[in-house]
């Protein structure tokens, strides 16, 4: 596809820029830079950036486009390509900071976004542009969450959709992707060959103007994850919190929360503050935290195994930067066994009301780790996401009645529920 | 347990009052008239009521608690006992309008909600009121998201919880409710069994202390439903719809959004307007509809069969009030086949991208029936409500992938996706 002659209406984006060697591009479909193959990001205008004010987000919708003067597009209205997630609850976790001996605990809970996970965050921003781009199906390479968001949004468009997903993920998600009536395509292998076929089907003809959200627009994607580090800036009272814990799967999730942060300082919407970022990935897909771990940023490839579908990522594309990022805040990473991960998940309901995916356990189960190792402060303001729904992966936690008797008193006493 | 000795603080409700006799009681643990043995409804200070303002509410939390000043209990915030419902999106439906002929439809999506449906609304609304009556376990005779919801709000709060289902709901919602770590018991009988034994614990001294959000509380509960009812007029710009559709299952839930919209006009929060109600049921379990077509308000209960499980109440407590309600306001009732509600569920997540239970496919269903015998107006301004989530009921539309092919360019083109 070829760049608008124009930039987005009303955007503060200005180009592209390589996050590698800083090589800049004009705002087009490209998520490669040609220089050095390292991956672009969106660059703005900053002055347009500092002109953005408190009251202005106050005033604008009770969703991700409150903050569209921070992203890349859909300053306008009729532009986005939207099922209009965000603004999801910040929960004060007092059980649960009590059970881990915390003094300040806080869940952003993204579980109640339109398709349930962060990506309909992601992918609204990435529709947006890639509608203004003049892409005319959408599509995407997908862990779960977001084959299931992406087919939202094309239904709610009345655009054609064509997802790729692994072919081993939860029923859940397959359901939830295939509903919406799109093309849901199963493939005989990982997610990194899902991801690896798509950056190959964006070279064909026939692909040509399919905006595949997470490979050729990807930059305008990723920016989509900023939200999650606002809102919570924002529904701080406009502060940033001292610490916070991230899911990865490529990784980006945490970059942009990083950046979202260091943005909202930079251009005077909270005052400065480190925030220590922590990143947590399953056992079974470790590459990102081994790596660290080994004191490298240099990523080594694995074969995902275990029960965190949604972060099965075993070739992780922003994992050197996530790296970056942990490391200049003062933070770690860490990797939590399957049994953690349903401990997790069990841990956030009792404690929280909050039912989590597996991502949601690995999240729980590594900040428990992270107090463990002394990595993380008890005593300091902390916020972990949870990024997505425990109705998509019900069989880690498959769970049975605690009675099953008929319907009389008398079975009940016999029971022994009237003591 | 005997009624406090001061009213809720600041609540607007000054007693129960029964809906058949008109007989008052004070604000109390009681749901049962002692004259005529009819269900007790909250009676309000309609002058306290009409000091409501817009301004009022806009300036309230995005969630039900904005209307607080309209509800029994919750005015003071350090009382609610609430994971927070509410605000949930109106969707313009536009291409599902398109599809069935109709000029102007809305979806008022709850499956946003916490627990993703639109019981925590009356549930936050009944623990709210009966942590203030001094009760200090929670329970519940549950069709499914009833005990979702309780389970997740006791969690929250840190109080014991005791939920009642069938023994034969969807897996999805019987994890959903174990995840929370309470009590769950599963009884060999329908939810009309469930029920009855319900209503015999709340006797015994086991149970003194005990709130049933839908028995010994149920007036408290009821009104939380209302807010479906002012979140649509508020969402609309402060006016009513002229025709709306609303599963089924008591009936309470039709009753109390027909209950809003008066209020909203008698308080002069909006103009005055009839809203013609239209009622759904399905096939398996049209007890109210079946009665309303036979010219009667006298309901012939019976044994619900079919997939909408979280509508097979046999014996509707709200029945012959919701009869009234459609009959009043010159709209109708009408049932769909187990068919018609997968249909509704894939009609409306393809149009709208909103993938719903089964009884938000009861819903869509129920709308094309009303449609096509002429019974709703095509022209008039109509909204839906999707009470569920989809995730909940996947065996209703279990999906599979359209293709399952190997991770190779030629596959997919041999698969015929490159044409
Ligand atoms: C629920 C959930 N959380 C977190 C992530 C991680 O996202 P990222 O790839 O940006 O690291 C994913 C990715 O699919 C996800 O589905
Ligand atoms: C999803 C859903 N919608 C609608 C209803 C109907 O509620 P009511 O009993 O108030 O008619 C229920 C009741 O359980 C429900 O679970
Ligand atoms: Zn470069
Ligand atoms: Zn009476």
């Amino acid at each position: 596809m070829s760049a608008p002659t124009v930039p987005f209406t009303g955007s503060p984006a200005i180009g592209l820029v390589c996050r590698n060697c800083s090589a800049k591009y004009p705002i087009a479909a490209q998520h490669a830079c040609w220089e050095c193959f390292g991956p672009l990001e969106v660059d703005y205008d900053l002055d347009k950036l500092a002109k953005v004010t408190r009251a202005d987000i106050e005033a604008g919708p009770q969703n991700i486009w409150r903050y569209a003067p921070l992203l890349p597009a859909g300053v306008d209205p009729a532009t986005r390509v939207s099922l209009d997630p965000g603004m999801t609850p910040l929960i004060d976790a007092r059980n649960l900071a009590a059970a881990l001996g915390m003094r300040k605990l806080w869940v952003k809970d993204d579980s109640g976004n339109p398709t349930h996970s962060f990506k309909d965050r992601v992918v609204s921003v990435a529709l947006t542009a890639a509608s203004q781009l003049g892409f005319d199906r959408f599509a995407c390479a997908s862990t779960g969450n977001l084959a299931n968001s992406v087919a939202a949004h094309a239904a709610r468009a009345g655009v054609p959709s064509i997802v790729f997903i692994p072919y081993d993920l939860e029923p859940g998600k397959v359901t939830a992707s295939a509903v919406y009536g799109g093309e849901l395509i199963a493939i005989e292998g990982s997610y990194d060959d899902v991801n690896r076929l798509c950056s190959e089907l964006t070279e064909t003809d026939e692909f040509e103007t399919t905006a595949f959200v997470n490979v050729n627009v990807r930059p305008f994607y990723a920016e989509g994850s900023k939200t999650l580090g606002y809102e919570v800036a924002e529904q701080l009272g406009w502060r940033l919190p001292e610490q916070v814990v991230i899911p990865m799967a490529s990784g980006e999730l945490l970059t942009k929360v990083d950046k979202a942060f260091t943005e909202l300082a930079e251009i005077g919407l909270v005052d400065d503050r480190n925030v220590r970022v922590f990143g947590a990935q399953s056992a079974g897909c470790n590459p990102i935290a081994t790596a660290l771990h080994a004191g490298t940023d240099v990523i080594t490839p694995v074969k995902p195994t275990g029960i965190a579908k949604s972060l099965n990522i075993g070739d992780p594309a922003a994992g050197p930067y996530a790296i970056e990022a942990v490391t200049r805040t003062g933070g770690w990473m860490d990797f939590v066994s399957d049994d953690e991960i349903r401990d997790g998940i069990r841990l956030l309901a009792r404690t929280t009301g909050v039912f989590a995916e597996t991502a949601g356990g690995v999240v729980v189960a590594t900040l428990r780790k992270l107090l463990e190792t002394g990595k993380l402060d008890p005593e300091a303001e902390t916020v972990i996401y949870n990024t997505g729904e425990g109705l998509k992966t019900l069989d880690a936690v498959a769970g049975a009645p605690t009675h099953q008797v008929r319907p009389s008193l008398k079975a009940v006493r016999e029971a022994g529920l009237l003591g």
